[in-house]
């Protein structure tokens, strides 16, 4: 006798949450209660929802302590914003390719937006978040990118020989130290995150595709 | 005296051409030229043009040996398409979390967008891309893809235990096979596109946004 | 006073069992029951007999539903028996490396046996096993390994320059083609048996020594 | 006729250069002009001097642009001086054993220094440096170390399982965070270091042996 | 038109050489003369011939120099054959276990062998060489090899829960110490027989198939 | 109303206990009876104590059985002191940066300090703790050290290409043996003293500071 063929498994209906559901109001697994903004941060927060019309969700998880958020927001501003020999667009491609190594939900979300967004690429963003090899890249940004790379994943094999490659693609000494100081941002940016289950904000998914 | 600041570097014009630009007309890195069709496969890329509006690019990859074509169609809509305890979006689910371990980009981007689309739920396709340990699912569905990405990075290393937690998840031992023989195939599938450099057709990223 | 000399553990007598005792009967660690065959793969299964003295485990362990024996076997035979730029030793040679990579015993067990056999050199099957870098291949074949075991290793990290050297070792894109789809074939069967342990015919591993 | 002994290498002479000549005053790989410090910055380091007896070499690294430096200066005091469930000595354990895994020679020199300095316990620096886990820790340092240790070299894989132990071991949510903050800050740290082979002010070593 | 069908590559004609032709001449990749084996020495090739009919390559390849070759057969002759709670066959299982982890073509056959001589089980020694999860072991030797695995693969992590489950498994301390020196031993021996291409006897191959 | 400040967790009392205080009684975590040491033993104790001033752990720990430590002293002092090639200082130089890798905390302690004490730099020895690749090193003793930390890291990987530039370093075949017989001692130690959670004599850490 033949075997009976197995019944396929009912697609699901519609589902009543999606992924997201609470990404907006569930920050973080933390349990931290937001502190009064300083003058300083609330301008800040107020001129996000004026730029982007809300509040990135990394900004909310840090506001528990405002010593904290504020070191964090010169920080990033400093690196991600400020005059510098990259681009802000390669600034977030490194932001991107160092999250992909980590795996970090939050950071691969919301500055693959960016890419898309600063690129106006929306396919590049998407190469920094599956495989920044698969990108058919220039030399320069190549070699950017397996710096940041390999300081992330092999911090301690770095060598004269590797930034050596660094220089010959065009990058001064003042680059370079740009290059490792955003990949080591997002390397520590990616553990805080990761650590604390950060969610990021659901508008980012649809922005620039 | 003060440093002089850096100057920034410009951001890029809009690029002349984009990360995509030619992912629709060289789908592979191989020189090899399409063989003619079988009347079955012309059917079947007929059957696409008219479902999907394209013809993926996987099988115009196979295209130069019809042997080879027939056998990947086969296997594939077997394993995605018919009768099983797992449902369409199970599958799917199971293809990108591999292709994620395995950084596919061809197979990321593909099947990312047919979770975006089985499921209504755009943020899933993206969990599944970045990190499905992030997402929010269901102890069947997290059991699954558990068992789906240790076959893939440590096979060897797979004992009973692992298929008695599948088992505890309700999972029959056919549903295992499975979860089993579509992890495979994808741990197929990522290594014949990376080594080829396989192109996704563009109009996957785009996709159920 | 001095201490007591340890007393060696005795020898075991000559076990009641032994390692392979069930693995003729028990395929699976799966119960699935066997389906009828079809005409066709009843043939197949007679053939398997006629020529080798039996019927390879993987075949009965497909069996328990039909389409999924026949597209294994389709893609199978086309991969490893019909025309290439590769000869089937070459094409085993792959088979047992990457299954070496993998640890998965039963194709170690089943292709090392066939390299054993087409070689007539029984030590370059146990190499292939135990570790191909220790062989002493012609150039051509090490590339082709080399290759082979790093997109099972490292498909994501595959770039143009690891094609550059497959073709620079004297293959074609066509012979390239098919190292990555037989490595990607025993990717995919590793995976398969290692998450079902599946057990080779314990006739395999007297053969050809 | 027997083998004539080996001759065994002279020792070489008292060298004339010892491994950390340089370090006091290269203090990276990367030809950096340090700027003029800002007031607060200069009474920082005036501190420093008053403090220590000298200017740890990553703020002179920092010195080439004024901005970089207060950022850095400012998460690094909030992060490792203001108040926090955890103690100075214990974020000085987890800087180590982050440093540790990365193997900065950087960090595991300052801040080994700083645990030997806190703990007065000059072996506990030593452990850190080697292998936190060979260390006789109480269940709530050792929770601690698993934590930052297990974000640093698999962030992706953090679950709320994970999370669940800290806070069994006595921790609040609070101190989590901290904990998660710390590494991540040294995540970022080592990376900075290495990328531009940072060296540390050599009488670090020395120090509370 | 269709393509033209790819020839098939003539299978090679029985080679002129096969894979162990030179093994048993050129025992190392390095130049080193033997010396005047001592009369302890010669004693000890003498039994070899007479017991095995051989000198094991490793003794040749020790034999440059007597001191190394005297301490390197008092060490093997002690672990491997001295009393111990450990049966013999237990002690070669190990051998090959690490080895296998290590992929030692030396070590995997000279003492793959071993285990099948021993044992009286061909495909137990099979078994050690190309997976030992998959082998259907007792508890007690799954816990000895469990722990003689990964103080191969990660010494550094190994604690006091490992040690527990050795014992749990039956073994005394005497007998942890005994697990442990022969996989250091093994770790040891894998490492020189890699570091010099040494060549296994090629009359182990076809031992007790 | 603002958040309450953490308060900080108090800086512990000066410990009862250190993280040394037993290891110069309790030397492993196995418990085995000391045999009675040969007379040839009993010298060699002595000979510590008059050199040394005491006598280090590991052979305490191997002195329950007396075949055992004769078979360790043999080879430890034939490797380690016997006319090589290299000299002392480079045999402990990679002592220590093998056991770097492994972990071992004990045999970093040990070996740290006779890098420190034979170079008479005490920064050498904690640069082959804490990252050999960040000393500067000759081109020599750079050849040696990544000889022996690949054979560490991956012994199946190693080449002709890797003896290669041991040679071109000004290496002869003897001292290849050397390097390759020294780091293979070590991840022998490092092992058993892992597996045993062997503790370093405490008057190691302070000398040669």
């Amino acid at each position: 006798m033949a075997r009976k063929p197995a019944k396929s498994r009912p697609e699901p209906k519609p589902p009543v949450r999606n992924a997201a559901d609470d990404d907006d109001t569930v920050v973080t697994a933390l349990k931290l209660t937001q502190a009064d903004l300083t003058p300083a941060m609330q301008a800040y927060f107020d001129k996000c929802m004026e730029k982007l019309g809300f509040v990135p969700n990394v900004l909310k998880a840090y506001a528990f302590d405002m010593p904290k958020l504020e070191a964090f927001v010169a920080m990033y501003n400093d690196l991600m914003l400020a005059p510098s020999g990259l681009s802000k667009l390669e600034r977030e491609m490194i932001a991107v390719a160092v999250s992909s190594h980590n795996r970090c939900y939050y950071c691969l979300t919301a500055h693959g937006a960016a890419v898309r967004g600063l690129s106006d690429d929306p396919v590049l963003g998407e190469l920094m978040v599956m495989n920044y090899r698969a990108a058919r890249l220039d030399r320069r940004q190549r070699a950017m990118l397996d710096f940041a790379v390999k300081i992330t994943a092999e911090p301690g094999a770095i060598e004269e020989s590797d930034r050596h490659r660094v220089r010959e693609a065009g990058f001064s000494d003042r680059d370079l130290w740009d290059i490792a100081a955003v990949a080591g941002f997002f390397n520590m940016s990616n553990r805080v995150a990761s650590a604390t289950d950060m969610r990021p904000n659901s508008i980012y998914h649809g922005r620039k595709r």
